[in-house]
């Protein structure tokens, strides 16, 4: 039975939840193959995560690997295939509970850096499961600039071998995912040298396990490197080798190969590559950190109209806490973020789509954007959905802090996305990077970008908003980041140029401006968030409320980005002190307009009870019979502890050792 | 032998480090005694924390009982008392992970709230353990809202006892330390009933297990709450009762009395019992948020001198990461913040021992101000120390996601302190509360307490600053400083008078309120925090360069402040743009000045390598060695996986089923 104060906040929605859900699909027959997916996992025990908060990291391992080899059973007997429509669904139907994706990413790796002979050979070995890939690539030494990697690979005319070393201990592999107890093979990614000259940095497979009994192979020391935040369930290896020998033909040779004779050919075009890395960072943002976040605002969304707390007016019943001005601002412009978010994915996927349409015309225009891009919003989304996260745990209150409660354990997956494919305030540098160059050559009068092109048209008016209700227009407020885009954009270009021009060195100059430039490329991503928020809006159906929540939406998450950083839109007086309140007072309206649909826009993100795995989120709202019905099932519960007989019964029987 | 590029840092010193650590002790003795408690407590095997990232929740369990009876046994061998100098640093030297806190809580909440008679019989028996006690007050359904509390005690004259129950699973106790597992008795609150009258909340001492066997006395049900984001070496529990009858003696009656014949007696002043929890929250700062953060700071700035990658100027080796501006601008804010709030910790205590002084003399005047200080105090800290310990985290990349380093359990340890002991938002409250009234009544010209008499003195003048160097002048960002929180409270009092003037009903009216409120509250104790650093810099010596390098210190706490919060300074035109770049400059110029003294400013911390447990922090800075050498003892390398035999290899061998 539903907890009535749960069911009470469903009946009064202004708009029709299935039709959003289908929206947010992509089309009501997408949401059809989604839900058979998600049935198909969650009734099936093997993908159970029921026990996982009170699993070991040995245990949540072993789980991991019994589920990996289950879904190949599993797809075999559903009939679903790598490029069926069904796919994409049942990593977030598992929740990413489950090993080998870095057998994935070998696989990738084979294919696109590899010969044909190579492809032809190993990939199907990969798919018939007859070997376990990784992907050795950071070392303890280095993650993010790739040139320094110490790894060594040593071309040997005698053998017509490559002779691998980590020669010394920051050059260990660490971090590999798969790599520490299953993968048999891994894509070692080395300094070649030939003739005792360092040609940089190649991939090449290396055979790490014996395939008859699982031993390591002769030079090769690899393990496990312990406990972390989250992954638990993911053997994250180190691989150190020593004098390792390989054949020539294992040098993934697609753009680079050796020779017999030890003379190096370069072939090819290797901007692809980068294009592989856009490709991991847009595609990580849906699974890895949309969907966080979207649990997350569920479940505290839920639990904060289950939970009374103390008296809103005197004399009557406590209140539901998400009736608190500050409870509903810490919560709602987090679910603004994820509805924000869902459609800036929508826009990066379509960008990117049309980029690979052109890569395939070999027209690489596109790409310096579409890396500007990916990399800004990899690093913009990650930072606010982690926050989000974060904010909604904390929402909780004791009852968040709780493992059962599911939010810490979205919080510390999600915090890993902050770091992984790529640092934020490394990618952030990026963005800049590319926002000065298009600056400068848009004040040059040069053609730049789409996205950009705005930096060209530097104005110095003021916001027209006249009273609260204009910074509900769309055209307000996106005017407003825009300005301050080009604002931050324009003078940190000049604050570097006056730099080099007053004779500091031009690394020198740009590293005192690094923090302002990270402050430029997130509000220009903030902006182009904001301005495709406003344009999908625009697009909507106008049926069944959708269009109008949406725009609810839209102006919340557009008016706290101001509210919160108030500086960045009053700094040159384009915003007004007296414009400020009234962002305030519009952003603080829109909040009570919001709080009476919250529940109704979480239910449409369509989470099963399994797939949320928390006992304050359920759809039901029985949120205390279910953590004490939990709370039962722990190992604190289930086994004896030895320390009453060891300890305490000495100690109250006064039996110790006198003091 | 220590990295040489940790050991480089330590040469350049622009001050005596020995000197700041004794002054951060309050003197060279204090910092002999602290030594000496540490080096007692680390020599001894027992109190090692070496393992503690490996071990399961059932494990840290028993360590910290084992602990906790071993540390009874060593005060004794070492001459340690609870009123002797000593005892302050062992709770620090054991880095919390030792069982029976709630005992200290226990015994307290006897001697506060019970009779003389009680305290006679109880005391003895706690201090010598012959129980052990807990603190029963949180519920499953109520937190903050004491008054809420559903566990009733309805008294029964004919056999002079009290009947306890909790009547629904939300009156369950949950929560309370030392319940789950251990304790033998345990002080309940619940509402009092005579002759079918409620007389609200009461504390009475509940036995829960037998004193013989340790098995659950009747009608009570009591377990562990199982797994948490961290406190797994507490056995924090939930606790059912089911007619459980106590004489009537076991209400705790220094402030009321049921006489045997069910009169309800009152006596004296309960007054004293707000100062309690001012005292608990005053007192959490230093042990629970100061020192994780100083101890991030110690890791995150000792890493980022050791760590190099990429290149700050082509051709040059690798950078330290500590010399990028993002980095400095990443982790110096928050080591400066660790001393602002050590300092204001200090003011603090100060405060609180002479409230403690006039309550002797049965003077009450400052309860109002302290109460409101150690709420908005105790917000404010936890608020900003646990965003700077995160930030310390993702400021080591990869390797501070890894349990090894430290920072995680630094990180999901100290969240919890935004919750305790009062959460967050309802504390600023109470300290907006506290403003507005003494706003009200300073504008009608009423005296008010010291801590807010600037309230009363509105100006409207603009920051006087003409150049980057001017915001180097305390008396400059102070100014600003108060200027802001008085503009905060007394818009927010005037939106709460025209609301009400409009006939918004009074409550209604203070919940629109409430965000703004929050910033008001934040606004005033960030001007305290920052006023009693100017003030604690100008009396400091001016010898071994410990003033200079303070003042630099708190120059970057006040401006990073500023910088990160500039709307709240332009809004009004305090501040102007102009103004505001140069806050950024002098800010950015500040990074650079305090980067040189970073690693001797976490020296003087004074941390050991045990306390740190921390393979990213040590003394030497063997960073890669030390994360190796532990990550062999993780028990993903120690204990041999069933998953091989049972997945892989018929996997790898196709000798699963037949897909």
């Amino acid at each position: 039975s539903v907890n009535p104060d749960l069911g009470s906040e469903r009946q009064t929605a202004s708009f029709c939840v299935e039709r959003l859900t289908a929206l947010l699909d992509g089309g009501a027959e997408q949401t059809r193959i989604r839900r058979a997916v998600v049935e198909a996992i969650e009734s099936d025990p093997v993908f159970s995560r029921e026990n996982q908060y009170f699993q070991t990291q040995n245990e949540r391992y072993e789980a991991a690997v019994m589920k990996a080899v289950h879904l190949q059973k599993k797809m075999h007997e559903m009939g679903w295939t790598e490029n069926g429509p069904e796919y994409k669904y049942i990593y977030r139907a598992l929740s990413g509970d489950v090993a080998f994706l870095l057998h994935r990413v070998f696989m990738r790796s084979i294919s696109v850096l590899g010969s044909d002979r190579q492809i032809a050979k190993w990939i199907p070995l990969a798919t018939q499961h007859k070997l376990i890939g990784s992907y050795a690539q950071t070392e303890l030494g280095h993650g993010t600039y790739l040139q320094g990697l110490e790894t060594t690979a040593v071309f040997d005319t005698a053998t017509q071998e490559f002779i691998l070393n980590t020669p010394k201990i920051s050059a260990m592999k660490w971090w590999p995912g798969d790599m520490g107890r299953s993968a048999t093979h891994t894509v070692v990614f080395a300094q070649l040298y030939i003739h005792g000259k360092c040609y940089g940095i190649h991939p090449f497979i290396v055979q790490i396990r014996s395939l008859q009994d699982h031993s390591l192979c002769p030079g090769v020391t690899a393990g496990d490197i312990g406990p972390k935040m989250n992954f638990e369930h993911i053997d994250n290896g180190y691989l150190l080798l020593k004098n390792v020998r390989i054949p020539r033909e294992n040098m993934l040779s697609k753009f680079c190969e050796v020779r017999p004779d030890g003379t190096y050919v370069r072939q090819g075009s290797q901007q692809i590559n980068y294009f592989t890395m856009t490709s991991v960072r847009i595609s990580l943002i849906s699974d890895e950190v949309l969907t966080p976040l979207q649990k997350a605002c569920t479940i505290a969304i839920r639990y904060s109209v289950v939970r009374r707390q103390s008296k809103l007016k005197p004399g009557e019943q406590e209140a539901k806490i998400l009736d608190y001005q500050t409870q509903q601002e810490k919560l709602l412009p987090q679910l603004a973020a994820a509805y924000a978010f869902h459609f800036t994915n929508d826009y990066l996927q379509e960008l990117f789509d049309k980029g690979y349409r052109e890569i395939q015309r070999k027209n690489f225009d596109m790409l310096p954007e579409l890396h500007a891009l990916s990399s800004g919003f990899k690093a913009m989304i990650t930072q606010h959905c982690t926050a989000g996260v974060e904010i909604c745990l904390r929402a909780c209150g004791g009852h968040g802090y709780s493992l059962l409660s599911g939010l810490p354990s979205l919080y510390t997956k999600i915090l890993a996305s902050c770091i992984y494919e790529g640092e934020n305030t490394i990618l952030l540098l990026q963005t800049a990077r590319f926002l000065i160059k298009c600056f400068m050559a848009a004040s040059a009068g040069q053609p730049v970008p789409p996205s950009v092109t705005y930096l060209a048209a530097v104005k110095h008016g003021k916001c027209p908003a006249k009273n609260k209700l204009d910074f509900l227009s769309p055209d307000i407020y996106t005017e407003a980041y825009q300005h301050v885009a080009v604002r931050l954009t324009s003078s940190t270009a000049a604050k570097l140029q006056d730099l080099i021009q007053s004779g500091v060195k031009k690394h020198d100059a740009w590293n005192q401006c690094t923090v302002q430039l990270v402050q430029a490329a997130k509000a220009h991503c903030h902006y182009i968030a904001v301005k495709n928020f406003a344009e999908t809006v625009e697009k909507l159906e106008t049926k069944a409320g959708i269009q109008k929540i949406m725009k609810h939406l839209c102006d919340l998450f557009a008016l706290h980005g101001i509210f919160s950083n108030t500086g960045a839109f009053l700094h040159d007086g384009y915003t007004s002190a007296a414009q400020m309140d009234m962002v305030t007072a519009a952003y603080l309206d829109l909040l009570a307009v919001i709080r009476k649909d919250a529940v109704p826009l979480v239910d449409a993100f369509d989470f099963t009870d399994k797939s949320l795995n928390s006992a304050l989120g359920s759809y039901d709202g029985q949120v205390y019979q279910r953590l004490y019905e939990w709370a039962q099932k722990s190992p604190t519960n289930q086994q004896m502890s030895p320390a009453y007989e060891r300890y305490l019964k000495p100690l109250l029987h006064n039996t110790l050792s006198k003091l």
